[in-house]
């Protein structure tokens, strides 16, 4: 994650929840009053962001914020672990406290869905992927949690990576003819991925050398053909209604990447509180 | 919801998907290329944000998109329905698609999980609101969502409402001074709301004239004693952990609000897809 | 005043007076030359956003630019006192004065107006609040000026706060009818206020249970029969034309707030100077 | 004025007073409820920014909102006039109304009081100007009303202008080699501005071939003699504590401009309200 | 490009030739004055950005600007040919003029440099691409321009691609250790890179897979052998220092790009006016 | 330069060239590690922004970021000599790396171009003068290196000079009805210049008392005969097509000013390295 590109973020967040000021808490403690708190998991979970979003939202909020004790991004913490410690000015403390709950819930909780698809996995050579179904404006903050969680990203955005779907191949004319052009426009640095519903669609991938192959909701016979009749010649990507029960017998097939937007639109958030030190 | 942020908000969310260009598309399609699609219902859900937040996506991308056919937000829709149709520039199309999907399924996620939570209470006068729990740089469209679901709204942000807590109360000495400070500081069009975990707190409310008392995390038994003890004389609020389980006894007992913080945090997506038309 | 909106306004305030730079003192003092300063009150005033504005002006041009001698917000100030020091680089405390003192001059004018109003109604337990009639870009710093002045604040805009116009009410039908519309649209954490010109309307908003009945421009005479007749039931606001003239007797009528246009739209500027120190 | 730049100004205005949305109007109107309204003096004026700024203010909220009558900017408008009419949907003029009024009322009044030291002075050549004495945010909106107004700018800002002062010439060790430094530093395109405070200041200036000189609130006596010495030589402006009763006497020394920080920081407001019509 | 992005980059652009306003030609023009121009090439070049850069700037000028007879961009203009002509505002189209010509001399310039080089090396499979040498803020425009002259793009910026260089290798142990840290982190839609000084060092890379083997400024004789060595397995990159002179002969040895950083950090600007048509 | 304006560019620049992060140098290196490297010059050259620029570029990406050893802008530099010295974060020495040295690169090579033809002419009491023909968005970067260069800026953008041209003559219906109405609608501290193409032109300049007179495109001969004609009543801009061969005989026609595009449009970028220390 780019710090510049973080602070931008993290700084509009702030603006949406303070507003013009925090009528209660800048009314209610005298400007000098310091205190400490603890952000405490209440379920088990795994870390993302503690200190590189939530430890960054208080020092935004206010410099002379310190944090401490931070649990390393992608350890498994138990229910009852603090996270981390932050110290300060109590009413910099309360501006900030929602934002960074409410981003560390969200980013722990798709760290946690995901080294739980990891864990499923964990037999077989497979790299579990996120998507581009990200929450808009937090693309970069959920892919990090991802990777906390032992996943892996998959292309950014829509201009450093190419995927070509359905109306792309029909806008064409064929597949291959798709591949063709794509690989006459974009940068060498990128590889060319098709999406393909039927082992025919597999067969004319492999004859133009697309790189990277999308099995696009198929069973899981398919898949293992489509396995076998790619031997290695292209990365093999498994995608479409990919869950909790499904990705072991997936993954078993011999694919190379299963990607699952699951991993950040359907991740129950974690419950992690602010507790205050007396 | 304001034309000017939404739009603030949505261009910034097109450029954090497309980048600097859709390789994938910008190279496939000639510009002048055109397409109709639909975007239709998987599961059935409660629309939000159709015509106002996805048909502005698509038309902020390119103003000559035309949309029609639109559900109404707050309207139920069944599996396999269609909400909105959109025709245009296919590369403007497939460059926007991602964005408005991604913003579409969340916000009917939430509309869908508050109407589920209304339709438990109708017996009830109680009304359910969310909270500050929501993503951050998706407030004022999460909030939103709510209201189509048939769910109100709590304060915006920290400078629009006050809602007192047990550190603010530790601060000032007591929960009647803080009361008084707070209403000798704050504008007279806000009401002001205090949380609390007992019943002599809520006896205290009411003597130093709280507007609104939260039952924080209270059981059942003692919620309906704080109905019986404030008797109409401020406006009450219960909040913590309400789930589709507990929320019809909750409002049993009389509480005029119940604001839950699963509506925006832990709404599951909905599935919706964009369907091409040939 | 919430800091980092503050240094969002402050930034680009910079900007405007100092380009892409300061020809004349740029090219006239050499890099590390130093120097102190005092910004001093030419005539006598109610002190606003001395170090919490000007002094941060000095800082966000150059963060070694030290203040010191800060006259507290909101306490008065003879002709020729001192009301801050800086000290720094003497490019930056000449790239900063005008905006500082442009800022300083407009806030002190707001707060000693507005303490001349709380003066002249000290007898009355009555309240004295600004309007939305602030200059555009600076409604933060204005309110905090009129907080400064001991007045209060009325709504901050047109999402936290509502007021029923006779354009409102014209267009639901009836002042009962967009009373209830609102109380079943917006947060139950704001009041609802009506602006009324007759008695026949102040009747009706008890009626359906206003919250706040603004009475615009009614002479004194209908303003204590108003008083008389809502009798503690609702917040009473005068507005409409108030002066230093007529507020005692507006106060006297025995309303709760008095809304003053001209705190914010015409207050006059203060005299400030800044004095270099030899 | 830049259209752009004028454009991301108003924007912001209207963010600032609109927040996430018109609570009140949003609720009470139906999304296509049209009207129609005029903006009309209540005091005598001189207009400033009608069509220019309030227009573009209601268009940028609503694009399809129509303006029409609009007064040209500079004109006399006496009490009860209207400016401007403006008509479309009626939620979106009520959002926009606060905004529009707040600047008019300002840049009226700038044009205002700009036209009556301009007609006090009528008799003589001399240019009437402002100074760098602005509202923050506002100076490019400021400086077209004092154009308005039959008056004249200065420099906008600390990039396009230079103005010698006490400072810079102890910093330099004479005012002849701060103007030296300066005619070698800055564009030829910009005239070399020195604020005088004695005779042989002005002496000097001549001497050292400063283009203006500024008479820095010197007496009536003292200007004679300076216009006297000057003698066509370079421009020369009187400045400081100048009022609408020692205009005339200013000007009838023959100074060539004189440079007024009354006309943007102490212009009292004008009185505008927008009356529907029905 | 992304229009979105474009937009922005040329309101910014506009804004900083522009001011607060054209003194001049606000002066000297009245507003509803209109006219014609034509942008005419004065020397043969190689069109960029004509109606795609060019135009839009006139466009987000004034929209009513309009524009036809644009040449397609990466099509060879000969000495007095026109690009485009403009038609509307005069005041408008001379406000936009500046950046226009600026951007376009630009755009133009390294399309032909570009067209210069890969006319060089037609004979050969190879692909002539930029570099991250571009103007900071305006890489989205010149990638455009190479691509508009018939190159290539290398990668855009450090989050699309990535190039293991000397002291990454040095960071890590070994060239080997490197690309195995990296294809364990890095999205699989990226290719890997390395930058190789030594035939030991292509070879290092063919044993650990790297997909990208840069030559950087090997000999020519070096870089057969390594072409030779490499025998298809994998993409071959020449970098460092390429000039018109040497291109072809780099070419013949087989490499199957070759970056050019002068394609955007070295490109003479082509001279482009702007005639009036009377 | 000012500051808050500069960081505002450098921060797009480091957006740019970073995006969501380093792929390669993220992964590749701990947090924790640090390294030193030198900015060394592989040509002679002119040094511009290299502490005021390359070194806030470093600094804003990691303000830890240490800088030594800056060679002073406008010194001249030999081939192989270190320009900066930078120590700290590898990670952020390589993300801020190709962002430093494209614009010192780009400033050098403007600064050397311009020191080459103030050289040229440094027999004459001339001032070489850049333009409007910059690179947009880099318009303050590009001037300051040509003052580090030796000469001296034109005005910086349309709100703050003046140039009548061509067609507001035509749009005017004279050349000194032009002059008449910028005077009158101009502040006073900024001088009206005229291009001129004719000796007729000139003598109306005279007359109608312009204070900058351009000759455009003029010959020798013609250049002489103006300067002898204008005989020190207006300062003199000679402009077009001016180069190295063509300058030293230009300024010996005894014009004021040489204002010369290719100062910014056509400087060739310096060759600089940053060398890794071990």
């Amino acid at each position: 994650m780019d710090r510049s590109e973080l602070h931008r973020l993290l700084r509009s967040f702030l603006r949406e929840d303070i507003g013009h000021g925090d009528l209660s808490s800048e009314s209610l403690f005298t400007r000098g009053e310091e205190g400490s708190a603890r952000l405490v998991a209440r379920d088990p979970l795994v870390a993302a962001g503690v200190e590189s979003v939530a430890g960054e939202v208080f020092r935004l909020q206010n410099p002379e914020i310190q944090t401490s004790g931070a649990v390393a991004d992608g350890s498994m913490v138990a229910a009852g672990d603090s996270l981390l410690t932050v110290s300060g000015s109590v009413v910099d403390l309360l501006k900030a406290e929602r934002v960074a709950l409410n981003l560390l819930q969200r980013l722990c909780g798709i760290a946690t869905l995901t080294a739980q698809f990891v864990e499923k996995t964990k037999l077989y050579p497979v790299r579990i992927t996120d998507t581009r179904k990200t929450t808009p404006g937090l693309r970069m903050l959920e892919k990090y949690a991802v990777r906390a969680g032992g996943g892996y990203n998959h292309r950014f955005n829509l201009s450093d990576g190419v995927l070509i779907k359905d109306n792309h191949i029909a806008a064409c004319g064929s597949l291959t003819k798709a591949v063709e052009i794509l690989r006459e426009n974009i940068p060498h640095t990128i590889r060319i991925e098709v999406e393909t519903d039927t082992l025919d669609q597999v067969r004319e991938c492999l004859n133009c050398g697309a790189d990277i192959i999308m099995l696009d909701n198929m069973d899981l016979e398919s898949m293992k053909q489509a396995v076998a009749l790619i031997d290695g010649r292209a990365l093999i990507e498994a995608s479409g209604g990919v869950n909790l029960e499904t990705v072991a017998a997936i993954a078993a097939t011999g694919v190379d990447i299963i990607s699952i937007g699951a991993l950040t639109h359907s991740a129950p958030s974690c419950d992690i509180g602010m507790d205050w030190q007396t």
